[in-house]
């Protein structure tokens, strides 16, 4: 449902608005507050509570709220804390619930949804197309679900089954089921075969008796709703596409794609890129409370701290080493550290061409021979200079010449390591960019104190 | 220039191209070996090269070259080591090269130009329009620059000077100069105001002697082309629009933003965060030199070699404690990992909020305390969990609980930091997201190695 609103919102900025909600939230905060303090019996504390002045910041909240476009609505409900976004929530007029839930990121939609009722959500849903309900089921209770099905006409009941059956990463997904079907000449189809595209501006400069079937682009791109979102985005990117057809196996047109939806779909992939990178599971409320970050964030601490406990293992079996010498202990952070860093940089590029599909059979070896090419050129450079300060802070020579040999193994364990990962990850049909950086830094840091420390074990004591 | 080309590339997949033109030139290349063996004498050689096999697969390439979208083509030269990738650029028709120049990567698009000419390159960027000459221009030399200036028309010269004015963040810098000018009604508008907006689907459900300005919006959203180019990309995801208006203070119409240079704008932005969080300065051609290579990530190895450097300068203060306990020195790299991971989820919680314009005085403070509720029960879980870790492995009652003290501590530490180092940033103008991985690192390693070294001195030696 493209909201088609015109008023004057558009040209002022969404932070003012969220400026002005805040402001007038703030007043009514502080007649609330003033009448909480002045310890007046519950009764009359009602009627002053419903005083003129109370009563008017909060319907000039709610006409502010009616002028707003649906998005700049959830962006308001995402900046507030949760006690200040439910009143927000409780003003909005009911029948613009449905447009804005699609709006709102998941974390919040979960906090707005928690407060409805079974009615409350059906009716919210019924404003939307199928495809959007389709967006909403994950976070819908199962019997209003039910209730929802129950109520559609038979073909759109058939249309959200299909739009629930798609994996999330598909076109199907994508998809809405908004078409107008033109006839290509004086035969009916009655089959929703797919014939061609035909661009209204196509329709605009051509005379009024043309025929459709002489105007209309047969050889236009066709997605299937199997095909995986990521690739169609990219199609959408290269060729400039505003929309395409999604048409399946017999040649069924069964939905479009729209730019818009791409774009939103572009953003959520590279903010959950950012988020799964620093091991959040998934968007996080910034008001959500202590304990749902703590969950929120478990997983990736508790794998690191496995892989911390491994190091700490690695550097047990050289404790005798450390005791004979003990700058030992000091030095080897920097050689874990270090290989850690170049490690990441091996694999955000590989991850990277990977998602583009640039690299194949044929130059894969040429990556190979590239990226330990400049790990071991790095471990010349930053090798040097790390021996050069163990030189120069403890006087040994020989303690110089292990850091940097050290550094130039972690390294080239790092390069190699950094291009094999993610690639092998991506021959198991698993994701790259998922996972690869723990993996990369875990060997970096137990390899790296296992290679330090076992080199000074031969070398110095 | 956008290409409206109607082959049947757009049905294939573009790795399908890829292959096809990997293959082609697998079998030219075997062509050349075959000669090369046989230590055929230079002029005969030369005859053999020129065999019709040879030549077919020549001709074959780019009769295939000719058939693909300039995008594809683009793809196709990202993914080709440099030899095979200048082979292939001198297959493509050079009335093609400026469109293909715009398409391909930055790191690319340089080992391309660097192989042509002045006339080459003047010839290319003729083909262009002025804002797409804009987004070539850093990578032109100067007497191109010059050439191409002193060839356009003086309109055209015009829109090239100011395209090239406006900072690469700004909406100024996406836009193009491709407009439509309607007259309102029958007086003409000569001076460029800019009155409202036709679009295209009203012009067709419309009967055609309908008065312009009864069916135009005026109130649409008109950008400045000073106007952040983010923000404007979050205003396209919001409203879901397809091009806008871009306007001068005095309503002085000067061009328009589409939806696919902002689609472009977003997949470039999220890829430059994702290469900045590994500290690689730009986009890498994947087939670069070793030398470039090292070029463009030893400045965030530098600067973790130097934050590594002080921790190790921290731990080298405890070395005492670490001679009589060397169980600290096994130890002390969990407290400090640990930390560094916490540290920089805050911190992308935060960065995110702050990109999407959520965090403001009003709720601040009660991020800060969210944090760090979320450092001090993380610290809990944590420090119990490493706690009993080291009290199993090394039976000291009191080693356990200064692992758990210290945790406490240097998540809480990594919690306020997390979110004062970005917000810190933000008011200074900085941009938060880089830089405040590397630094809460730092703070969280030293920090981490002194907190816990100095409790052990404290409590245990």
């Amino acid at each position: 449902m493209t909201d088609t609103n015109k008023e004057s919102h558009y040209t002022e900025n969404v932070q003012d608005h969220l400026k002005q909600v805040e402001s007038l939230l703030h007043k009514h905060a502080l007649v609330e507050e003033v009448v909480h303090k002045q310890e007046i019996p519950r009764e009359d504390r009602h009627a002053l509570v419903d005083t003129l002045l109370h009563k008017q910041h909060l319907a000039e909240l709610r006409r502010k709220l009616d002028s707003l476009h649906p998005a700049d609505i959830a962006y308001i409900l995402e900046a507030l804390p949760i006690e200040q976004r439910l009143l927000v929530w409780d003003l909005v007029k009911s029948e613009r619930d449905g447009e804005i839930l699609i709006e709102v990121s998941d974390a919040v939609r979960e906090s707005l949804i928690a407060t409805m009722n079974r009615e409350e959500l059906r009716a919210a849903a019924e404003q939307l197309d199928t495809d959007e309900i389709a967006d909403l089921a994950p976070d819908l209770p199962h019997n209003v679900m039910r209730d929802l099905f129950r109520a559609l006409p038979i073909e759109e009941r058939e249309q959200l089954r299909a739009a629930m059956s798609y994996p999330e990463d598909s076109v199907g997904a994508l998809m809405d089921f908004n078409m107008i079907h033109v006839r290509e000449d004086v035969t009916l189809d009655r089959g929703d075969h797919f014939k061609g595209v035909l661009p209204i501006n196509l329709i605009v400069v051509n005379e009024p008796d043309a025929i459709v079937g002489d105007l209309m682009l047969t050889d236009t791109i066709r997605l299937h709703p199997d095909d995986k979102a990521e690739q169609t985005a990219h199609a959408f990117e290269r060729y400039d596409l505003v929309s395409a057809p999604v048409v399946e196996e017999e040649g069924k047109l069964i939905g479009r794609v729209t730019v818009n939806v791409v774009l939103d779909f572009i953003r959520t992939e590279s903010e959950s890129d950012l988020l799964n990178q620093a091991g959040l599971r998934e968007d996080e409320d910034i008001f959500a409370s202590v304990w749902k970050s703590v969950q929120n964030r478990w997983t990736w601490l508790a794998l690191n701290l496995v892989t911390a406990f491994i190091a700490s293992r690695v550097i047990g079996i050289f404790e005798n080493s450390i005791e004979k010498l003990v700058a030992l202990a000091a030095l080897m952070p920097i050689i874990a550290g270090i290989g850690g860093n170049s490690g990441n940089q091996t694999i955000t590029m590989i991850v990277r061409a990977l998602a583009l599909g640039q690299i194949n059979a044929g130059n894969a070896r040429k990556l190979f021979a590239k990226e330990v090419g400049v790990s071991g050129l790095n471990g010349l450079i930053w090798g040097s200079a790390v021996g050069l300060f163990a030189f120069l802070i403890y006087h040994s020579i020989p303690l110089g010449l292990v850091m940097t040999l050290a550094m130039v193994l972690n390294l080239l364990v790092a390069g190699l390591l950094g291009v094999l990962i993610p690639l092998t990850l991506y021959k198991l049909g698993r994701d790259p960019a998922a996972g690869s950086s723990v993996m990369i830094t875990a060997i970096t840091d137990s390899g790296g104190f296992f290679i330090f420390l076992g080199l000074a074990t031969i070398f110095l004591t």
